[in-house]
Formats: C-alpha cells, sequence, structure tokens
C-alpha cells in the first residue's frame, strides 16, 4: 500500500524543518513546499533544499509568488530588521518583520497542491508560546482556516474526503521543539533562523527568530550548530 | 476627507467588472488586483486593465503567481476545455475548468494588499446562482473566510478596524448582474468572460462561462456586446 501523502510548508527554518520530520515519522510520504516570495534572507532555501535532501522527503517545490511587490514588511524590503529586542518582549507586539496575510497565503498554496497531489493532511511548523507575535500564529487563527478548508475545496464536497490543516509545534516551547527534532535526526546546523543573514547564510545573532531560537537551545542545554557574526543576548 | 479604500479582486470578466463599478459607486477608491497565474485565457488581464481605465479605478495592481507549476486545472493546462454542457446542468458538479483553491489564494492576496494599502473592504465577484460549481463561490465559504481575516491580520488584533469580505453579486443571477452593471455604466463589451478564448480574444462561445453569459444576457433582453467565434446553445 502506497504511503498517504502530507503537504509540508517548509521554510528552512528550525520549527518547519521539524514539522517536516514529525510528518515522515508519522508515516506521510512529505510533498515539501517552499517560496521564493522576494524575501530578503534567500539563503533559507538553498536550506530547504538541503533539509529536504537530508529528510529523503519524497518531493520539494519551490513557487515563485511576488509578495515584495505588495510591501509592507520588513522582511521583503530594506527596512530594517529590529536587533536585540529584550528576549521577553518578542511576541507582545506585532513587529516589522510580519508579512501581512503570509501564512494565510502559504496556506492557500498549500491546499491548492493537496489538491492536485491528493494529500489529505497539510503541516505547518507555527508556533505560538516563543514565536514572533504574528496574528496568524494563534491557534484561533488555524482552527478558522480548518473551517474554511472544509469548505473550500473540492474535497469538502466530497464525502468522507478532508483536508486536515496540522500545527504539531503550536503548543511547544522552542526547547521542546529542539528536543522533538533532534530525536528526529534534524540537522539544525542545517536551518536558518536569522532573519537578516549574511549573504553567506551566517546568522546575525540578534534579529527576534535569532533570539528567540538561541534561547531555545540555551533551555535545552544543547549547543546552537548554527554559526553567527556575533551571538546576541 | 479622503475615500476609504477597497481592494477589488478583477479578473477580467464581466462579474469582477460589475463588481469593481458597485465599489466604485459607493464611494471607494478602489484598488484592482489582477492575477497572472498560468491561465490559458490571458487575454482577460488586457481586459482586466481596459476596464480598470474605464471606470477610472485609483490603482490596478497585477501579482505574478505560478499556479500553473501546481497544476490539476483545465484552465492552467492544456487539457480540453468542457464545451456545449446543456446549461441548467453547468453547476451540478464541480468541473475541470475548477482551479483548486484559487479563491482562497486570490482572497488571501487581497488580504495582504488590504492590509499594506489600508483598505478595509475586499471585494470579489463570485455569484452563487449561475454558477459554475466551483466549491470556493458557495456563501459559506466566504463566511469563513471572514472569520479567518478576522483572526489572520494585524487589523484583526488592533481596536475597531476590520476588514470585511464583501461579495455583493453572491445571491444575484447572471442577467441581475448584467442590469446593475450596464447601470453603473460598465461596458460589457470590453469585459472576457470565455474560458477558451482565440489568441486575438475573441469568445469560443461555447465553455460553462460563455453559455452562462449568453444565457444572462438572453434574459436580460439586451445584446451581448462581446464577439463569438461561433454563438453556443
Amino acid at each position: 500500500m502506497s504511503k498517504p501523502k502530507a503537504v509540508v510548508l517548509l521554510s528552512g527554518g528550525m520549527d518547519s524543518a521539524t514539522t517536516a520530520a514529525i510528518a515522515s515519522s508519522r508515516g506521510f510520504e512529505v510533498v515539501a513546499l517552499s517560496f521564493r516570495y522576494g524575501q530578503r534572507h534567500v539563503v533559507e532555501l538553498d536550506a530547504a533544499r538541503r533539509i529536504a535532501e537530508q529528510l529523503q522527503l519524497a518531493r520539494h517545490l519551490v513557487l515563485d509568488i511576488d509578495l515584495g511587490a505588495i510591501g509592507g514588511s520588513a522582511l521583503t524590503a530594506q527596512t530594517a530588521v529590529p536587533k536585540d529586542t529584550p528576549v521577553e518582549e518578542i511576541g507582545h507586539r506585532i513587529p516589522p518583520t510580519y508579512v501581512p496575510a503570509r501564512n494565510t497565503i502559504f496556506l492557500a498554496f498549500a491546499l491548492a497542491v493537496a489538491e492536485v497531489v491528493g494529500a489529505e493532511d497539510i503541516f505547518i511548523g507555527a508556533n505560538a508560546l516563543d514565536y514572533s507575535g504574528y496574528p496568524d500564529c494563534r491557534p484561533e487563527y488555524f482552527q478558522a482556516f480548518q473551517r474554511l478548508v472544509d469548505l473550500a475545496t473540492r474535497a469538502g464536497t466530497e464525502e468522507g474526503r478532508r483536508i486536515r490543516i496540522n500545527a504539531p509545534l503550536l503548543e511547544l516551547t522552542k526547547a521542546s521543539i529542539i528536543e522533538r527534532g533532534l530525536a528526529l535526526g534534524v540537522d539544525y546546523g542545517m536551518t536558518v533562523s536569522c532573519y537578516d543573514p549574511s549573504p553567506q547564510g551566517t546568522a546575525c545573532g540578534h534579529c527576534d527568530a535569532c533570539l528567540l531560537r538561541l534561547k531555545g537551545f540555551r533551555e535545552s542545554g544543547i549547543e546552537d550548530p548554527a554559526h553567527y557574526q556575533t551571538a546576541g543576548r
């Protein structure tokens, strides 16, 4: 019998890499989905490709969507990315790195791919605990997306078939995400979390994403295998 | 005082042209949004541009998204588009022209644009009466999207601001859409409804979209100003 398929949103960061490993470990044939969306940190796409290879995912699809043409985010513009925010303040307000409607756009594409490849599961590595305060990372957001999916798709109109949105990291701390990923063989040295890496892919060590990642490794008592330009707090 | 802004999804067909005219007539400054998504009927983008000019819309944004890379639809592939379906049977099942998750993807982008330009209204020309049977044209689908929007966005987390999804044609027949549009000065000669037009943009007269359009004009007692290769039933 062939494996059931799952579409996994793979950014190249540690959360999505862990999510892909979780989907694999649950017996899914994983179709990884990444986007070239005008992000300033395109090195994450190379990371996504390496992760997909290392985890031996069935397929890695990279779609071009021009979010930069819409604007409105420090991640797709030459605006400064905030640095050295006290880590306990991260997530209390929406930062300028928020990309408008990004998760909605990414999930909408994942839904299209799931329909086409016949996957009944979509995985997204969103996290609502150690996160950046983006509104589309909240549990109630994913519940609403599930309701939408139930009504939006061809599958939703056929008997018995349903596409499920899975966000297995939603309630986990960064430290427990790392522990889970290491147990599943994720090589975090391959992952890129930084919002503002050097052209060679070296993490800045000071943006919100770096600070949350460093905190996670610190709390799990494991050394972060990533390279940093200088280590943040 | 400056006008409130609205993002209007503008495909170049008669429904979206009418919707843009309705949004204008309600006093909105209209930001029209079209997609180059790998559709075989790209002449509709020229139509969208002409309509935006004729209706004097404030802005027309065309985004590139490669739905063709996902596949799964006769609208983005070289698969045959169904012809001469008895018009009373159209809408009773999902046809091969269904593009997986298309409205979800288009609305997700509209949401991003609305957030960036500061629009509190999104208009979509979906229609649930004389329609092709796509699951993402049903009223309950739009209710679910509204719920998602309330949770997805920066606006949804700020007090008092809310982005509304408007589908003013949802419960109208094609005939009443045409009457409404003519009253608002829409030039239907500019609109392209056909799923399979000639390279010059002449409608086939036999696909589901042409048949529904011709039925609408017949019922409203008005002659369709569009050019057809041959007239369908």
